[in-house]
């Protein structure tokens, strides 16, 4: 495809900067996440990136992932007395523990993992606001790191919807969560793979309420960020397709007016801007043409017709990056793998890291794209 | 995959029986359904298949038709003076000429085109009701092709719902107007590629309506015909998998309460009958799990989640079959190519014939397994 690269986030040798410091939440304990956290720093560790092009700072479980680093051959890799004080050990990983209190009885499992889990993905976003507000973990003070909660950017891994709202967090999911505490409105999914770059208008709704809760500036906002979102990965101008609503985009008005009605007018707006984009394009036509080299970027309408065909096509190579998130004037960087937590597989040691490991590499691609 | 020949359509040698006859209509003029006819029956008869494995009684433009097969370089497969008295000409051709009358000046180019492709679709209909009637095309009467308007099955090339819908064609597409034809209310549209069989709950429908129209007798009518389908084109137990209507399948009801009303109700009727069923499961995962050999077989809440997948993955192999259909207890068979009148390469000759070609073969399998 024109402009892109089969290695979806290829890292340009390091700069004479230190490395980036990832704050990673190891996501719900009763799924893959935890594994998929070790897993990727070992991979990470093993291909010589760890340390060299990033560090990461782990928010966790400590027991938890040292007995899973344990059991999957990599016990060093959380092994050190200076985890406990915030620092790095020797590998360029930092630990920061933390696990749900048992409140009452009723509280129960699924509860407390949602509570965890939760807590590790909020200490990881105030630890990279710390980063901003600190001009960055990377820059050091006179080479001590003194601050031993800062991060430059967020990898998270898998929580479950369930548990959280078990918990009672009010938010579905982190990408929600995330756009309240940075305060971004407009922020959005964006999932890129080796194949296809897919941004979502729409998330965690039903199917009956996505032609309701559509409207032209949500799809222009999905237009804008997942149009910078490429240019910040290296396409000059990227070229954005817009896919329908309805079958066949409405088929002039047939099936629904939604495509006339929300998503042309954003189409002309985001074109009178200068943008190179079209649409509405029937859905089932969209991500063919994409696959051909038709297209830099497809904007889905909602969670399904984004999500089917980036599954099926990149697979776990895949990586979810939420893009329009910003702090104090600042970008700020989050990506996590494009799958759940899968709890049927948990615990047996056989889940695939991939996309966890593509996540904390293209994080590392995107804060330097942002320094550049 | 298990159960899987990478030819969907590979015909056993013919039998002793003579060829079934297919009733092709050649779709919108202004459309590519009329190059793909033309190309496909070329195909056929390069092959050796046209005469030998089936014959093709072409509903259409005559003029137009002749010409076409002219400038492709295929002037003999529409020549024959037997041609106009409804017989077939030595490649193995019939044809039915007709056109829309021009009423009044007020009938747009649109409009005729929507009367003619759907004459053409209601002329192969009567053909097959009065195969059915007469026992069958190819069994012949004597050796003699005493019925001049009798076919055994229908491949239908695409049409332009928009000019149905400006003729005043009372059906959004084929489906639904072959449903009513035949009087075959619990029919289904298939897809069938070489990775992927597809089978729609829903189909011409708006987004918004999609999860206020679908009940679960629906969901579980298209479980049965796919299954059915499948069990017929030679999967001894089928392996059906359900998709949610809700992204995550509704995740235990907090996107939307649907799965559980809707889905889960069928997916139990239909294990219930004894068949292998299972989901809701999420629309990003169940497409996946089914390239990978988990499943025969998908069941689509609607349009776009089906045909996203379908057309991504099996691409210009992929055919299109209405199921369930039946006329006089007997089945009815109707294939037709996955692609739609692509206006945008009409008249340039560069239109792609293989599912056409491929709707013709998989409905001369489907006939001859129902005479098994």
């Amino acid at each position: 495809m024109s402009g892109r690269s089969d290695d979806i986030t290829r890292i340009e040798p390091a700069s004479s900067d230190r490395p980036p410091v990832l704050a990673i939440s190891m996501g719900d304990p009763t799924g893959i996440g935890p594994e998929v956290t070790v897993k990727a720093i070992a991979i990470a560790r093993e291909r010589g990136e760890l340390g060299r092009d990033f560090r990461v700072r782990v928010f966790g479980d400590g027991p938890m992932l040292g007995l899973l680093a344990d059991e999957l051959g990599f016990a060093d890799l959380f092994a050190d007395e200076n985890l406990d004080a915030g620092g790095f050990n020797r590998a360029g990983v930092s630990l920061v523990h933390g696990a749900a209190p048992v409140r009452d009885a009723a509280d129960g499992a699924l509860a407390r993992a949602g509570l965890s889990s939760s807590l590790y993905v909020q200490r990881a976003i105030e630890s990279v606001k710390l980063g901003i507000a600190s001009g960055g973990a990377s820059l050091g003070r006179g080479g001590v790191d003194v601050a031993d909660r800062v991060s430059d950017a967020m990898v998270t891994a898998p929580i479950s919807k369930e548990a959280w709202n078990a918990a009672g967090v009010d938010f579905p999911g982190h990408t929600e969560l995330l756009a309240e505490r940075f305060d971004s409105p407009k922020s959005g999914m964006l999932f890129v793979g080796p194949s296809l770059r897919v941004i979502l208008a729409s998330i965690h709704i039903p199917l009956r309420d996505v032609a309701e809760k559509l409207t032209s500036w949500k799809v222009q906002t999905a237009i804008e960020l997942g149009e910078r979102a490429c240019r910040e990965m290296g396409v000059v101008r990227p070229r954005v397709a817009v896919a329908g609503i309805n079958p066949h985009a409405g088929e002039n008005g047939l099936f629904g007016d939604e495509d006339e009605r929300i998503v042309k007018p954003a189409v002309e707006r985001a074109r009178e801007a200068g943008m190179d984009v079209r649409g509405p394009v029937p859905g089932d036509a969209v991500f063919l043409q994409a696959l051909k080299g038709e297209h830099d970027l497809v904007v889905a309408m909602y969670h399904d017709q984004g999500l089917i065909p980036v599954k099926i096509v990149d697979r776990e190579r895949t990586v979810n990056a939420t893009v329009g998130l910003a702090w104090e004037g600042r970008r700020v960087i989050r990506t996590s793998p494009a799958h759940g937590t899968a709890n049927d597989i948990a615990g047996k040691n056989i889940a695939d890291a991939t996309s966890m490991m593509e996540a904390m590499r293209l994080a590392v691609k995107m804060w330097r794209a942002g320094r550049g």
